[in-house]
């Protein structure tokens, strides 16, 4: 399976109120454990960016993050508002 | 298989030089064929984002997209300098 039929999950049912979305995975893989962290500070910024764009509120961006074998995984899912700032 | 391990490439050796990456995954979901296309824009200001943290080159950076079923995927490769700006 290829990494495009992970995202935004499988089972996804886009009937119902179908709305545009974004998901933002950043995976960030660090040899030495005291390497820096970036996801919080990506993190941060990438709303940052987001909301220059895009009328998003909290509600509409579910974030989660993962760890597995040296490997942080932040992802971020966000339902698009129909209207458009832009 | 979840996402995880999906991140990276499956098959990837860290044996040899081993650095510290980072994967920027955004997939954009779009009802409508006319919604704004928000990928080019976002992958200019994540580089510049990138940028204040991280001293990368271009050439540490490689960069894909793909479409599939109305989704468009935008991945980012990024190999880590050993200095770090931070």
């Amino acid at each position: 399976m290829s990494l495009i039929n992970m995202l935004f999950g499988k089972k996804q049912k886009t009937a119902g109120v179908a709305r545009d979305r974004l998901q933002i995975i950043i995976a960030q893989e660090r040899v030495k454990a005291q390497a820096p962290d970036y996801l919080p500070t990506l993190q941060k910024e990438l709303l940052e960016v987001l909301s220059k764009y895009v009328r998003v509120s909290l509600d509409d961006i579910r974030i989660s993050q993962e760890k597995q074998d040296g490997v942080d995984v932040l992802e971020l899912n966000i339902t698009l508002p129909e209207q458009k700032k832009v």
